[in-house]
């Protein structure tokens, strides 16, 4: 083998530097900060677990994505965690078992993946989130698509798009009122997914029925009242569901543009009857998703829960979480005391070390002048 | 293979969770921040490099100490990040090369090792820091350990004691005013380990001539008086040292004992002329540690640098950083803009779902009885 020049990283594995470090670093907070206001608690579940037990809970990765580990120690392969709601949902299944229900959990770390994609050309990414264990009713939807948004506001994201979606809408239509074969139903969901009126509608009779769906996306209470309307004709069959989508959207801000998917499945594949992603201005793809889903947990048994999850770089990359600092560059003999008090109104110092350090090609943005700080270039 | 059980994980990788979690946190957050007000500008490195370019660099840690991982996609090992301080050099020496220095970078994240020991039970550690890169001089050390217990004062830490030591103090005195040779050195090196002056002295008359080393240690002005006495009998050997070591205490507050082990060279062996470690009441072992040491250019040529690092579980488990929560359970039908109001001014909030949400089993401290909180059991 070649030598690896010594600045090289493997593919899809890279540095964050000054400032889009600090900046991922303060989207990250930000989230937690909010999400914590709102009782969501802190848990930090280890990079790495047993591939067996791991590969067994993941919900939007799948085993394919993993990244493994020979153990020395354990004599087991371990593999890097691709997500990290698998692992919240083993907390709260296992060493939370027991803690009173709704459990709000919160977590930020590292999620590395086996593959890159066209997509997603990192591996590792930051990943943070809020899940509520115990509960996937529309009260626990309502208060998680509110604190996506409050967390993303207060990250300084503009022109943010809520898209809800239902999931298993399909499944539930074809096991009741709108009956569909296995067979027809997987050509029904990919003529649904592709949009495909016309191809829908040589499915059949029984795969027609499903065209009104494709018409009710887009702005979402357009689209609500082509569905209700739908539903009314078919025996009420999604009232339930479109009774809580209308209740979860109510309390949300007029500057949220909401719009409605309702067949969308990709990547909500584990999700039950509620699912959303959120879209920006500016940005291109989804910004973060999330909805209901179970919890298997130690017995066997399920447990409902509704959470969201975000990727703070993206957001960093399109500009969002930058701040430039008022940095203070502090000569040699300044007022050591004067200094601590301008760190503390929340300057960034930068203290000479010698005659020759250059405040101004330490990027700083000011430099202290006896007790006053003083900007370059004046 | 047997089954492993759901809630296992591979030992010395486990779970934080809440209070010990969102304490962890704080910690590592109080330390970036208190660093960042001194100009520290964050970097994130991958969690994984290259096995050959990150062993290439390791500093604290050994090439036995790095968990592998074969990549399929590059085809090479790479190996998980036992320390970030090789990693900061990395950047500072390639892709940070021709930002102006000093450069002040700070950086927190997971460490693995491939082992745990009796003394680190955990492989996985969060560790957190701030390197000076391009000056190792007395003024840079001096910031390195002001910043150091800056930090930990903020992050809570009581009764700090900073122990200095000289790691390369041993070399320069047997290639100078003392000579030894490689093997006697060797000898020396281990009965100053050991602190044996008998055996020391049993060495032979060139090896005993660093017996008062071993008196010169203790309690800082003590000892530096009985060195300072003892160099300037040989010559003034260490003149240089011992005044860079005063300057370095000079500034720091009369709350801090300061203690001086000038050969300990336990963990120090990359170090250059200065290393510092933290200790603490109620804690044992030690906090986190730094000095001065050299990092690689691309050229090969060598670059001055002194940092610190530290890791906050152990803190945590020793009982700094927790915060007790004013935590409040907010009833159906509460009055939402009023809960708001209250997150602002600090409330942690928990909303009721349903009508069996339980505050008190949730944790809440208080509970919102119209506009006022009012603590439980009142």
């Amino acid at each position: 083998m070649t030598m690896i020049p010594p600045g090289l990283l493997p593919e899809g594995l890279s540095d964050r530097l000054p400032p889009q470090a600090e900046a991922s670093a303060r989207v990250t907070r930000t989230v937690l900060d909010t999400v914590a206001r709102h009782g969501f608690e802190r848990v930090m579940p280890p990079l790495a677990e047993f591939e067996e037990t791991l590969a067994s809970r993941l919900k939007s990765a799948q085993p394919q994505d993993l990244l493994r580990v020979i153990d020395p120690v354990s004599q087991r392969t371990l593999a890097l965690r691709p997500d990290m709601t698998a692992q919240v949902g083993r907390i709260a299944a296992t060493r939370m078992a027991n803690a009173a229900r709704p459990l709000r959990l919160s977590y930020a770390g590292s999620v590395i993946r086996l593959k890159a994609s066209q997509l997603r050309p990192e591996r590792e990414r930051m990943q943070v989130g809020a899940e509520l264990i115990g509960a996937d009713s529309v009260a626990a939807a309502t208060e998680i698509v509110t604190v996506t948004i409050e967390a993303l506001q207060a990250a300084g994201v503009k022109g943010i798009t809520i898209d809800f979606t239902l999931p298993d809408l399909i499944d539930t239509l074809a096991a009741g009122h709108m009956p569909l074969s296995d067979t027809e139903k997987e050509a029904v969901r990919t003529e649904l997914d592709a949009k495909d009126a016309g191809a829908l509608a040589a499915l059949g009779e029984r795969a027609a029925a499903y065209l009104p769906l494709i018409e009710a996306t887009g702005p979402f209470h357009a689209a609500m009242d082509r569905l209700e309307a739908w539903s009314a004709a078919h025996g009420g069959a999604l009232d339930d569901r479109l009774k809580g989508l209308r209740a979860i959207a109510k309390p949300i801000d007029w500057d949220i543009r909401l719009t409605l998917d309702p067949t969308e499945r990709h990547g909500f594949e584990y999700q039950s009857w509620f699912g959303f992603s959120v879209f920006a201005d500016g940005f291109i793809g989804e910004i973060g998703r999330g909805g209901s889903y179970a919890i298997m947990r130690a017995d066997g048994s399920e447990e409902a829960a509704t959470g969201f999850s975000l990727y703070p770089d993206p957001l960093v990359d399109a500009g969002f979480g930058m701040v430039e600092p008022r940095r203070l560059f502090l000569p040699l003999g300044h007022d050591a005391a004067r200094a601590a008090a301008l760190r503390g109104e929340g300057w960034q110092s930068v203290a000479a070390l010698s005659d020759s350090d250059d405040g101004s090609a330490l990027r700083c943005t000011h430099w202290l002048d006896g007790p006053e700080p003083r900007p370059y270039g004046c």
